[in-house]
């Protein structure tokens, strides 16, 4: 398929960057694939997607050829708590109040503070750049410190500062954490990367008061919310016990269903849960491999697309995943959505992408600025190296990166035109401290876990 | 945990290989979790593990030392159909009749000769060492090409030869067959790596005369039969519309239950099938990536292992999966089964990696000889690099290969104690050739299948 021709006339005098790669996928228009393409990117846009034959007069600062790769939108995770990297498999394989109870709340308890959360982040921004994420949507204590990992790092963000009915690292009640999370939008508004959202933990933790505050706040500040809703059967038979209400009818009484809701998990639900969701356009985000490693159930995907639900996709922290790889992440929603529905057509491969791209953008309220790869969005972008064995032969390129490409076949990352990635190396990180630091307080929570247990 | 102490009067002068990893999993005895220990190796064969502190005096030719590593069995991948991997992607997303009719039937009609056999083979040969596998079970077309693919490799292999009342590519009927896998069985009888089993392809393929006489054959070569058994419900249906029986009551009656029984996918399980699996003592393997991306539904593999049937783990072909690695297969096998029990606590890690090593040496009979790192077993081992950014940091390392590893990763591999994989890197393969072939091969293939369709 070819573009239109390109009208020479607006482009300037020197490019910023050309990318040559052998397909591009770029989500919009959906579904196709653009053979021997290229991607003009100048002052951190998107301005040119184009034939490749028809480059070679343009003058560029960098010319990156790709012979081997298929270029993406940068992938969007939806949902983590990034600083929990450092307790990545602290804890597994056990019933999932046993973890928290016995393992994960007395491990954070003990260890969590400022520079906690600012090694734990570092160390997952690393991961997910390096794995052709550029956009991460992170629930996590102190988020003013994520929000400055993330600003060092120069990847996409949206923090959701927790909100709960009790005390919490950073903040000794909801009344603080909700007025450290203005300050931290307040700081960060003028900043193009960082969008702060409301952290509600979940239906079971935050009070009707506190929610009715944060919705009256979000609505006047038009922030996103960002929560955990209906992620176990247990969740929601408890509401119905104590309030008569399930979790979803609950939060619509309290006005929270609207479009700027971010609903993560939704294993469980039913007609009229799936109505709720559809009529009041809640964003849905779906982290299929805590979800099945938890044994919290499954979202019936196709259902909620089926239903014009927007559903994006999300890691979740990984301490209970067990990494930010969001191309298995992808592979293992194709999975699930074919199991659950019976149907191996369920979630095709363009559909999984879109879940990892432009659904994650539309879901956190950046689908102007992310997500696609059209002119005039921001330059985000990852390239995939398919010349490994288990990438060939190529008959579909998304079929292929879909069913066959994890984070180590990721090669090359930009956020807003910036490198991040290139030929599978950080290029500006320094991850050897991180990883020598995050092995060093392993060692001492490790200690400390077993000797409490 | 300490092993006992070394007997140096029963070791070589010189030891072939030493390798000093940072941990040891040996899989037997179960659980157990070795730091800073080593593993002696010579003429092929485990020879001794123990501290590594003890082998400063050892005299050996060459000493590998893994400082980040994890080391496991050779992984044992005990479904597939190698040469598939030629047609990776060809057709994905499509229910299964339209995938097999009008996409992967044809293609192998047109395309199957043991030309394409030896390519095929060899690209997955390459994949599955890449990945640390060091045994697999094969069934497909000409497997005696599959077999000196194998042998040239150096690979550990099982090789069931096709049985069906049609003509398939190489025998025009079960008879011709039978005959030409006979013979492949006893020209391959005294190659250590080498087994053969019979394979019928699945009940519904195969004529109650052909099964009486595979098993016939069975019982007096003491050779294994390798089929698909109840893959999805349409099958157990049909069966029962056309014989009164389910699949395995069929089977029972003609006699094919036993230990010599390896039984594919098996995904649908009423209390009667399971009891007849656990009586005869079946080999069951399952293969949840291609049961999810079919559809076609999900082992109950706690019911059977709760009943103590041995469950080995297969990646089936790529045209169904995609890939052949067994690292990402185990997680989805572990992250199926919680869900499908709806217990966290299902499938833990060291019962996932138990499935993907002993449990695949049993059910190919081969538990003599691989599958665990035991002293006298012959030198199938698989090291794991834990330094990359989603490995870190470490708190339990099989925890960390089960829910964070995948091929890439691995990097060293040896089989019958010849190194085939050293940092990442094929020893003796040439892949340029491979890769450069089947690209061409898939080109023309895609011609004809657009071409067709």
């Amino acid at each position: 398929m070819k573009q239109g021709e390109l009208d020479m006339t607006t482009l300037p005098d020197e490019l910023d960057l050309l990318i040559l790669p052998r397909w591009i996928v770029p989500v919009v228009p959906s579904g196709i694939v653009l053979e021997h393409h290229a991607l003009a990117v100048h002052q951190g846009r998107i301005i040119a997607l184009l034939p490749a034959a028809q480059t070679n007069e343009l003058n560029v600062r960098e010319r990156r050829e790709l012979p081997d790769h298929l270029v993406i939108p940068g992938l969007i995770n939806a949902h983590g708590h990034a600083a929990m990297s450092l307790l990545r498999g602290l804890a597994d394989d056990l019933p999932l109040m046993t973890w928290l109870t016995d393992h994960i709340w007395p491990a954070e308890g003990r260890w969590v503070n400022a520079d906690f959360v600012r090694l734990g982040t570092d160390l997952a921004i690393a991961e997910m750049l390096r794995g052709g994420t550029t956009c991460f949507a992170d629930m996590y204590f102190h988020p003013e410190v994520a929000a400055a990992a993330a600003m060092d790092a120069g990847i996409r963000a949206q923090l959701a500062f927790p909100v709960i009915d009790n005390p919490i690292p950073g903040a000794r009640d909801a009344t603080e954490a909700i007025a450290k999370g203005l300050k931290l939008h307040d700081e960060t508004r003028h900043n193009e990367l960082i969008s702060v959202a409301f952290g509600p933990h979940a239906p079971y933790t935050v009070g009707d008061e506190t929610l009715t505050r944060v919705r009256t706040l979000a609505d006047e500040l038009d922030l996103p919310i960002h929560m955990h809703i209906h992620e176990t059967a247990f969740e929601v038979e408890e509401s119905v016990r104590l309030t008569g209400m399930r979790p979803l009818q609950r939060l619509q009484k309290l006005g929270l269903l609207s479009p700027r809701l971010q609903a993560v998990h939704v294993t469980q639900i039913n007609d009229q849960d799936l109505a709720l969701l559809s009529e009041h356009g809640v964003q849905v985000i779906h982290c299929p491999e805590s979800n099945m490693k938890l044994a919290s159930g499954a979202m019936p995907v196709q259902r909620l697309l089926g239903a014009q639900v927007n559903v994006a996709l999300g890691t979740d922290g990984a301490a209970s995943n067990n990494d930010l790889d969001m191309l298995g992440e992808m592979r293992s929603a194709a999975f699930l959505a074919k199991l659950t529905a019976g149907d191996p057509t369920a979630l095709d491969a363009h559909a999984a992408l879109h879940m990892a791209t432009l659904a994650g953008a539309r879901a956190l309220g950046l689908a102007e600025e992310t997500g696609s790869l059209e002119v005039g969005k921001a330059a985000d972008i990852t390239a995939i190296d398919f010349s490994g064995l288990a990438q060939q032969p190529v008959y579909e390129p998304v079929s292929q990166l879909l069913y066959t490409c994890s984070a180590a076949q990721v090669s090359d990352v930009w956020v807003a035109g910036k490198q991040k990635l290139r030929d599978g190396k950080l290029c500006s990180l320094d991850t050897g401290p991180i990883l020598q630091q995050a092995s060093a307080l392993a060692t001492r929570i490790r200690q400390g876990d077993t000797h409490e247990s």
